[in-house]
């Protein structure tokens, strides 16, 4: 990493109309993070942690999207919209504070990688003042090409300025750029908006630089890294490109998934090797997997910790605070909210636990309901290690189940259970032999009755 | 629109065993439509309403699916396969009841677009006689080459007829064809089967039009606009074009999805802008959802109605006749069925509402069932606003908990409660100390001597 | 089919680094069954029932995975990594068996079909000596090539060492290998390691044949055939390509699946005709699904059994063990474990039956649950047919429900209950008028001291 110091200027002003929105655009999220915060993580990573972010509507809101990745951050109004020079320039007193480097990003380009800034940057190290990120395209038909000589970058030309031979050329603008700080006032002061839209335009520090004797260059990055969000359809392309991204990085670092176009990661999940995860399973933020523990399909899980070897669904909800130990098993149709289970406990069907501590090696009977919340108050269920909860049981809390204690099935347990005590509470069963006779006979009418009336 | 009049001959009467079904082809559905209903909506929407079906087997089922979306529809059998002409003119009084514009399609290319189709009939409103639909696929090896000469189409040539030089075009017949009223009967009526099959070609009308000095025209419509079903292979592959031109345009329209790869859409689904779709939902038919509206991951709705702001699943099941008012929230494991949840009322978790009113603001507790059937009849529960139902309650329909009522966990409620109540029905509970010790070497020795006998 | 004896020599000693795992890289599951599984199936259906199985490290671990599929298995160890042709001869002793025909095939190729290696057995049928299996790449770049010349393969050129006119050549060498048993010794044992890296290759035995004047030949194989895998992305890889390869083959069958590309079969599932399955559906193994079945969305079903008409999901989870009847109904959030399920039995929602058996048309209520476990033992639940079982009941196993008999909602059942008897085992409700008003009074402040003391 370099010692150079570095400013990441930010542009996220733009309107956002086609997004269709109450939400300004930069705000949208990909893996659960917002567009925008994907940008700001970028450049922190490429050593651009001051940030000089330059908004228009909804600016606190974007300020606090970037301020929960990275913290040094100044908020610069866009107060009209005349163009990126212009855009850029609102940083201006951020700027001049005299920083090494200067990266020019957009609010909107979320799959901007590490990398390519960190080349960027290694570029201003050795020497140059403009560094231009550059991308091939498919088809390079509407982009500014990039015209090069010497490898030297002399001109960016519009696509419809552009000479036939230069429109052969695949080189074309990212829009991301790199700059000298001590120069990079010197140029943007230069731009001016003497053209069709009366725009000040910051492809114009190329040519002014040029005409400055200073060294232009432009590289070339991947293109899903320059890839701009206007659209919820772009959106959800940037979604898959990034979700790939993560399957792929998570696969080869031993993370095994039957599936993986049908598993969606959060921007902070975190899994460990020889985990083992089935198809169809989403994970929102603040959720880790340790190795040897298996997620099977149709799993949802938000601010979750599994450790070794746990077992997870199918069909299993982890709520935020769901904490399972080592080897603990959640099962299906099984809902985990604040909620810590031991080491080897077993909470297999059919269950809702929230705001409770399971202890090691405790079975939970399928049907099992903690019933924390009265309307008004949240409160604490807490079962022993090595307990035995029977299946259709209400604990309702605040109560505690004790070491080793049996609970037995269909009970509502309303008081605590001391340790190898057995609790019920529930009614006896008569049987009225015959009834079912009547019973069916009485229910048979009411349809032919209530038929009849219809 | 134009104010021509327009009949749609709807060719139906392929066999289709290449499906390996009981149902007949054209039947099999697309976004829970059968597929020829697709075509009959598609030229319903291009103003050719009135509809000439022409059928072989399945006559009956397959007017009705007409029928499903239009309602003037006259039944034609078509006896014979004697060729595409012999098809159309099986609907001869139809045609002959004076249209100004004849669409002949096909039941089984459902993804053909109601655009496709007014472009076409704005050619017979300029004077085109026939209007053949052609495109251009990848590889147009095996398929018809439409043959054009200053602007008209003078041929259609069969793959295995055409010269070198034809075979190098790459615009192809696609079968659909637009057919000026007046005259369509005096072409259909010159086609004869003097060919190798000895059956009568619809496609024989170019030929037959030119010979007689009739305008007759080739319009270029999108590849996928005449996919043909054959095979459950091509259903599904025109089942994933479908979804993905309507996932694209709600998203279009403001619908927010992560994922847009795995929500599956019906016909007939509504999703209003700044909704939010988490990834893996499956939409039945008759689905609305309202602005700001959260559908998590995993849902699965039908004939539901979702309110603005409402939070469903994720693993939630609206059947028929769920409908939630605005900010209702129905949580994980629940299933709702023919209920309306009133505002901001929550059923969070493990639940089965069937038959029932919540009112406003009532707290439906984890575990709570609606015992809405007693094997011969449905009965309606009703729980007030502000209602509390404590968790794994039993509610014994007819029954009625009133507003602010409040019912202990664990609870079967056979009667009603007033408003503002407290009701239990659950046993005392009883703790036994230490006789989960003996119970348990109890157990132990069982499964000893179950072992031994083993 | 070939009367020739046939040895299968399958290569399995790679280390598989590249997947940092634990388990050996042969043994990673594609459809649930371990790829040197796929391999053996595939050469047990091409008549190489015999096999040599060279491995390296968790040589009885991936013996067993073959064994699971093939009976007659001899395992050799190669014990230092010295080239195909050392590992080819590592099973010396099962190739001096004296086979008419010699399959050379790799453990971590799971692609290869029966088809490609029955034709590679006709040529050696035909009279050829060595049939090396080629395949045909989109860019040959980095694979050997095959230089053929009068319809005989003369040599295999590596990339690097080749001339720019043999670079052009398409057709590639895939490794898998065909050779006449009386020859094969005599061949391999020619090899030598007087190369670069001094290892011995099976591919100079293409130049050995040639110049001893035996018959060597190259065949052309699929492309997916010949895909190896080392890392766990290329096994997602393959993964997705064995899933559509069976999707396929199901829907040409006459299944339907409205999303194929969201089913996920294990290698042994199976699904008759006219079945229809929703969108996202896991199959683990020893599944099977007859005609006229619908799979809703969101199942799970392993080692489970559908029959005809029965109607399973949305949210289903069927278990090993799970058997249903014809015209069967396991509804949403259901969970079957070792559980038949008569004719026209329903079994709606909410429930969870282990160990169980279910007479025909009995109708089990919602959030019912069979407490089959003591925390030793599994016990029985027996529930005669045309038995209404009511919402939320708990049947404490061993327990029987007789014929047409009827439990009550949330009853708690743990005595038999005799055919045509109702029973019942709740509490009787009290209703308390007034008294939520204090209840919630007495929360509130409860709440307001918490909030206070915080």
């Amino acid at each position: 990493m370099t010692s150079r110091t570095c400013l990441s200027v930010i542009l996220a002003a733009g309107e956002g109309t086609r997004m269709k929105s109450a939400l300004p655009k930069v705000l949208h999220p990909i893996a659960g993070l917002p567009i925008v915060a994907h940008v700001a993580k970028a450049v922190h990573s490429a050593g651009g942690s001051d940030i000089a972010l330059v908004v228009g509507r909804g600016a606190d809101a974007v300020r606090d999207a970037v301020q929960s990745v990275v913290s040094h951050v100044t908020v610069h109004e866009q107060t009209e919209r005349l163009g990126t020079a212009h855009a850029v320039l609102a940083a201006r007193d951020a700027i001049a504070r005299g920083y090494d480097d200067i990266l020019v990003v957009f609010g909107d380009t979320p799959l901007i990688e590490t990398a390519a800034l960190d080349r960027a940057r290694a570029k201003l190290a050795r020497g140059a003042d403009v560094v231009v990120m550059g991308f091939r395209p498919d088809n390079p038909t509407g982009y500014g090409r990039l015209i090069e000589k010497d490898g030297k970058l002399i001109a960016i030309r519009e696509d419809k300025d552009a000479s036939d031979d230069e429109k052969k050329i695949g080189f074309c603008n990212g829009g991301l750029m790199a700059l000298r700080g001590d120069s990079a006032l010197q140029l943007l002061d230069k731009v001016t908006n003497a053209n069709a839209k009366g725009e000040y335009y910051l492809t114009d520090v190329v040519e002014i630089g040029n005409a400055l004797g200073k060294s232009v260059i432009a590289i070339d990055i991947a293109v899903d890294n320059v890839i701009g969000i206007n659209t919820r359809v772009e959106l959800a392309e940037a979604e898959a490109i990034w979700q790939n991204r993560k399957r792929r990085a998570m696969m080869l670092a031993g993370v095994s998934m039957q599936a993986p176009e049908t598993v969606f990661f959060a921007h902070d999940t975190l899994i460990e090797a020889d985990a083992m995860l089935e198809p169809h399973i989403v994970f929102g933020p603040g959720v880790s997997v340790a190795t040897g523990a298996v997620i099977h399909a149709f799993s949802h899980l938000e601010w979750a910790k599994v450790g070794p070897g746990a077992n997870v669904g199918p069909f299993a909800r982890l709520r935020p605070g769901a904490d399972l130990a080592a080897n603990a098993k959640v099962g299906n149709f099984v809902e985990v909210k604040n909620t810590r289970i031991g080491v080897g406990a077993k909470v297999s069907h059919l269950t809702y636990l929230g705001d409770a501590t399971v202890g090691a090696d405790a079975n939970i009977g399928a049907g099992t309901i903690t019933c924390n919340y009265d309307g008004y108050n949240k409160a604490l269920t807490e079962i022993g290690a090595g307990a035995f909860i029977g299946s259709n049981t209400s604990l309702v809390a605040p109560v505690s189940v004790g070491d080793n204690a049996y609970v037995a099935s269909g009970s509502v347990i309303t008081q605590n259970v001391p340790a190898d005590a057995l609790a019920f509470g529930r009614a006896h069963q008569v049987n009225k032999e015959g009834r079912a006779v009547q019973l069916r006979a009485g229910y048979a009418a009411q349809k032919k009755a209530r038929k009849a009336a219809e």
